[in-house]
């Protein structure tokens, strides 16, 4: 099989373009020259020679020698104008930016299609973790019942530093800035807006359906506070941050991102620091679970690099399920089992959208209910309270 | 994209052939035809109609509407026998026989090339884990360091029951035969031969090296004693089957099946029953971790059903890494770490053939000594005093 050659123009030079470098350097076997790097701030200094670098994107979009663009910048709005004029120029792509791929995902679909070149984002979910190309290639038949994991590095590192280190958030935020986990505005990471983008990538590609990020609910970890973080270490469980989807009995799926009480049973439980772990759940296979490392510029680089090598074989994503079209749809009417910790009045608030209510309880400070709700009135509560309470779903 | 229609013959009718008939009903979405079966024995009773079966192979290898021969059976020269038959009268292979595949890997990539059909054998490794998809799709550059693995879901449900449930060895193997994990010859499991095959497959799909089974060196868990079992349990350590392929400092490649005292921290630990896991290491993303179940009728039935679909869209392996030919090379010179149980005079016989000497325990009944031994001693040891005492890896 004869491997074609690629001449690489990259957008973008921060943590994961630099690993990138690092990764190709010490990978004799993979013969991929780096033509050009477009960067943005001429005044920083940098580690390659400048004759590497340039400011001005048409260097790489326009030239012809350059067969593959790289996209790891910041910018989603940005990377989508640098991704769509490659795809345009008939340029294959790799992407590692979730947001910009969730908030384009039709209209990337139709910029390979009519030019005929691909687009792969491989490192987009769950960096390290080989997913998108597993949901696509292997669990392509109707036999794929549900995906559940934790998709976000950085808050998950947040949320065992807060856990077995007992670092307070801020503590364990700013710690996992430093060390590159988190995204450069954290807002994206901790109020699960990032878990949502790699969510909806992952039903695109596990049950073809394409939707946009305002269709999918998601809560983050910002709210959480010491009563539920008793809670789980009194009951044996860890919270985790869990994107979810899966075929309800209506044929639907229903699919969500929110703070979750996880058992020690489950594989999730023991999904540590910047580490993801994703379980497929298949009708006659039970369940099948993929770890590895969800963030970090090498894990991240590392599976660029795949798609890179994927590219020089001429692998494309087939959307198989997108084009064989079941007109699957989106259950907003699901039922949850969640606790919702409140502080003062917020619990008589809460309580008409609750669906059933399991226990109550309550002190001086704070209190929490347990019962269940149903998707659409969560959404409407915290619609009309942004800022109150924590909802941690259930175990089950 | 056009689906391909699959028109197929199946040559037996066990467990995983009936799974697969189950799996097949219940997937309305997958059109496939199963037009023929092929079974030996003519008075066993039947689940389906007489039409479905035939007692001749012909009946499927020579007819022309069969573009698909799904080979299911126990013998594995009878198998070889039906898949070159079938690879050369054109027809794609589905197989989920291990020991065929291992002991004419070479000549099977042969008659796939000569003839141009595909031969797939996902469930043949690890049943619904996908993991050579993933060695032969994402893993394909120069960076994996290792693949280790429980590969055998016999064994290790053995291992589970007589560790959790205090079964005895030979109880424990009964159980797992009644339920349908354990092959008809039970010392290809738990001799490590079915884990030896895996790892075989493994290996030229992981790293393009292409050996004999007899070139892979393994010890079972029929030996295991209760010696062992305490040490691993006062250490907090579990015994597990393990497959274990790695790069060398040489450059070459060291592999071998042992038993491993595996430590809680590992991901091997929780693999409990007939669940499968395998951790794949590169140089830049660590560890990544695949589960899934290993063995049983659903399990296996729904692998192959993955490879019928994947056939669907003609899907291929691309035996990528042995055609890039980096000829790496077996390393039969490893060092490995291991502890030695034996009964009485053995511990005499077997110092001689140990590289260095850590522990040396002994009491009245049987005792035990840790060290380093060089694979190819080990290897001699073994055919001069194959079944005396027993050797297992000491956790890294």
């Amino acid at each position: 099989m004869k491997k074609k050659e690629l001449v690489v123009g990259v957008f973008g030079f921060g943590c994961v373009g630099q690993g990138l470098y690092e990764v190709l350097e010490k990978t004799p076997g993979f013969k991929t020259t780096i033509k050009k790097i477009c960067v943005k701030d001429r005044n920083k200094r940098r580690s390659l020679d400048d004759s590497m670098y340039t400011f001005e994107k048409d260097d790489i979009l326009n030239d012809p020698e350059i067969n593959v663009v790289i996209e790891l910048i910041d910018d989603s709005e940005a990377a989508f104008e640098i991704v769509s004029q490659a795809l345009n120029n008939k340029k294959a792509v790799v992407s590692a930016n979730k947001k910009m791929i969730a908030e384009n995902f039709q209209a990337l679909l139709e910029l390979q299609r009519i030019n005929e070149v691909p687009l792969l984002y491989e490192a987009a979910c769950c960096a390290s973790i080989p997913i998108i190309r597993n949901l696509e290639e292997y669990y392509d038949n109707d036999l794929l019942e549900s995906i559940e994991g934790i998709v976000n590095g950085s808050t998950n590192y947040i949320l065992t530093k807060t856990d077995s280190d007992n670092l307070t958030y801020s503590e364990a935020l700013q710690l996992a800035q430093s060390l590159g986990y988190a995204e450069s505005n954290p807002s994206l990471d901790t109020e699960g807006y990032d878990a949502k983008f790699k969510l909806l990538i992952l039903i695109a590609h596990a049950f073809g359906i394409l939707v946009k990020p305002t269709d999918i609910f998601n809560i983050g970890i910002n709210l959480i506070g010491d009563l539920e973080i008793q809670y789980a270490k009194e009951k044996g469980y860890k919270i985790k941050l869990v994107a979810n989807a899966y075929k309800t009995s209506e044929g639907k799926v229903a699919c969500y991102v929110l703070p979750k009480f996880v058992r020690a049973e489950s594989n999730l439980y023991s999904v540590k620091d910047a580490y993801n772990g994703i379980i497929t759940k298949t009708s006659f296979a039970d369940t099948q679970f993929f770890l590895g490392k969800g963030a970090g510029a090498h894990p991240t680089a590392s599976a660029v690099l795949s798609d890179l090598s994927a590219l020089s074989y001429n692998y494309q994503y087939e959307y198989k399920k997108i084009l064989q079209n079941e007109n699957l749809e989106l259950d907003t009417d699901c039922v949850i089992d969640v606790m919702f910790r409140h502080s003062s009045k917020e619990s008589e608030e809460v309580l008409p959208y609750f669906h059933s209510i399991d226990e109550i309880y309550k002190n001086q400070e704070h209190g929490y209910i347990t019962g269940t709700i149903n998707l659409q009135n969560l959404k409407n509560y915290k619609d009309q309270f942004p800022d109150s309470g924590s909802f941690i779903q259930l175990t089950n």
